[in-house]
């Protein structure tokens, strides 16, 4: 069946490049687009545009981290058992307060979990070891124990030295970063500006999601797809609906998109049937072609082109190949707009769950779910992954990489896995 | 130590539960909020309220899985290398037509990939292993070898058949879920109400994230990191701000955000000193208490009342307790309300990284980072977990459970880890 291909791709002038090359060809299109400020409610899941550093040490004080009394370790020393110490409690230090006064031989200060701890002291002693008197209106505090210098103590900067890194650029704002976000102080954060995506869908064949069915057509759910992978990328997505198999068409929108967004991704049209619209669009003299073929399954007819600097990712119509091809292609072209620094998917090696036997020369790229279990991690092809296949996707949590090479696969043997973006879907 | 908070326990009247009874305690009160349509566009994150089953197979056609031609297999036994059959070409069928005609002895029709299979035609043969001639104005196609029936097409239902379970109800919406809602035509989208959470931080020691610091005030870092949280785990978030430690203003406060929230969530006010606000105000007779302390670290002091059928969360006020106190507690409140079949943290087993020796007599739950390395899962625990500790909690995604039994764990050790929300931090 290959030779046949090669017989087609002759006739289209298709050279198929390798995977890492062809997204090495259109990686080297993706350059960060500028920032802007977004308050700090609304940059989760947001791309930080410069590194946080800590403007001040964390914590910015001697903190206790006790209910309890501060006072010098070296009134204690005497005591013990039988007979207290007693010192004179001069202060009391709620949370937020300053200290009124210094801590100096034989006083001490009432404090509560999180104040600071007032100076000359250097220990804080928990309220439940210790007792309690009043005398001529004055109140003590009483231990029958030595204290540690440095007890119940969080020292100025024990988590974060002024100027330290927190936060690199780059980083993918999670909602546990809002925190050190917050305690730093940023009521605004410096981002990337997400990438604006325009999404269209070639086909006559195609209906909007909102039509009856008709015989022989389907519904576009490649867009309303794309656009949900856009946006899971941290892209903007705005679908621009399907171009009916019209060249001229397609070439007046597509150069449009081109002028108006950061990256257009367009589905269908690149077959090498009699209607290929996308094919012929890149093949025209005002573009530079980056690859019309990729050495993979699904999703072999890939094409790239670039106009004027901005990309045109054109995938295959069939559900599992655009599917592939987004996360293979357009995913990292928006992460690095994004200023990410690890744009590809992330690589990881999983035993597989059952044998594989569907190999040729090319690079498959099979949608399969992983499970977590016994600390090893398990991925389970999908049943059926054709391209044309669309259930399998929603299933998939991750893509083994089968090498052409490979001459099957047995269950239990190593694979490399990409993670796809989103959470397990099934664990033990 | 323990024996010590034991003594002001007693003074508090807390009594310790296990945290999967603290767990069944508040998830018994969490309830479905109902249902609402939303565009499919911003369905994706939402939580599916009804099963999607397939209004019509899918594929709902005989559709050609190649460009060539479609045509009866029985019409290709008799041809060999020597001598074609050569077959009349009475129709062209591009995607999203429909044949003009009924494929019968002798005919074929041109078809391009996608399209629906004509009635009498059996199998589609690739366009590169053809030949064509004309003939008094009638096309012909040749073919060299015999072909076999069902080839190149994929047959009515082959993916689903009609009325087959697609999405669960219960399914938190995937981007490779808006594919098929697309496919079987759902412009709209019943998915479950988010809960609506307010979040409070008590504390006068708390400045606002755009306050400049001052002295023994720490900016309210809880507030934001919920309100993110609370988002990531698909409820709507309110920020209520900070009530200062005034018992009259929080009760106020709490009432009516309980009357006009699903879900309240504070932190802070919850230790044993003297400033304990949500601890009296849990200890009144209004409302029901339901633990005011659980045998876990970090959060002993995880508070939880009802009123009026309202769940209120009192979460430590320390950033680490109240991350997981949120993930533990919290997290799964907001999923049942969502209707999520899976409310808790998904378990799974690990290698612990390094050696761990912290135990006591609860249990531990370790912020810690994970690690796929060779098929393995491995979890390394942050250097420093003390609850108070803020800046572990970015680099965490899951936690470690540590049983009081553990008595020091290895590295190597098997341990038992949640997995908290979102993408692993780091990979091989």
């Amino acid at each position: 069946m290959d030779r046949h291909r090669d017989k087609a791709d002759q006739k289209f002038q298709r050279k198929a490049l390798q995977v890492q090359e062809a997204q090495a060809r259109v990686m080297q299109y993706a350059k960060p687009l500028g920032t802007e400020e977004v308050p700090l409610s609304q940059c989760c899941g947001r791309v930080l545009a410069e590194p946080l550093r800590a403007p001040h040490p964390f914590p910015a004080f001697n903190r206790s981290g006790m209910d309890g009394y501060a006072l010098r370790a070296a009134d204690t020393l005497s005591c013990h058992a039988g007979e207290p110490v007693w010192l004179e409690v001069i202060d009391n230090i709620p949370c937020g307060a300053v200290a009124s006064a210094e801590i100096t031989e034989g006083t001490a200060a009432r404090i509560m979990t999180g104040a600071q701890v007032p100076k000359g002291a250097d220990t804080v002693v928990m309220i439940e070891i210790t007792e309690s008197r009043e005398s001529d209106g004055k109140s003590y505090v009483g231990l029958r124990k030595p204290q540690q210098a440095g007890s119940n103590i969080t020292p100025v900067g024990f988590e974060l030295q002024e100027s330290e890194l927190v936060l690199p650029a780059g980083r993918t704002i999670a909602a546990g970063d809002i925190a050190v976000l917050a305690a730093f102080g940023s009521p605004v954060v410096k981002v990337q500006r997400r990438p604006k995506v325009a999404v269209f869908a070639t086909g006559t064949e195609l209906l909007e999601v909102d039509e009856p069915l008709q015989p022989g057509k389907i519904r576009n759910s490649n867009s309303p797809m794309l656009e949900a992978l856009v946006r899971e990328a941290g892209g903007e997505a705005v679908i621009l609906g399907a171009i009916a198999d019209d060249l001229e068409l397609a070439r007046s929108r597509v150069q449009m998109a081109l002028e108006n967004y950061d990256l257009v991704i367009t589905t269908g049209g690149v077959s090498v049937g009699d209607y290929d619209i996308m094919g012929d669009l890149v093949r025209e003299k005002s573009g530079e072609m980056l690859f019309n073929k990729v050495t993979m399954r699904p999703g072999s007819v890939t094409t790239a082109a670039v106009r004027g600097g901005k990309l045109l990712l054109a995938l295959s119509g069939n559900p599992g190949a655009s599917f592939v091809g987004f996360h293979l292609f357009a995913r990292p072209v928006i992460s690095l707009m994004l200023g990410t620094e690890r744009p590809l998917l992330p690589e990881m090696s999983a035993f597989i769950g059952t044998d594989y036997n569907r190999v040729n020369n090319f690079t498959r790229f099979v949608r399969a779910r992983l499970e977590i279990r016994d600390g090893m991690l398990h991925a389970y092809p999908a049943v059926i992954d054709e391209s044309s296949v669309m259930v399998t996707i929603k299933d998939s949590d991750c893509l083994i990489v089968v090498p052409p090479e490979a001459r099957g696969l047995k269950a239990g043997d190593k694979v490399k896995v990409l993670k796809l973006p989103g959470e397990l879907r099934r664990q033990e």
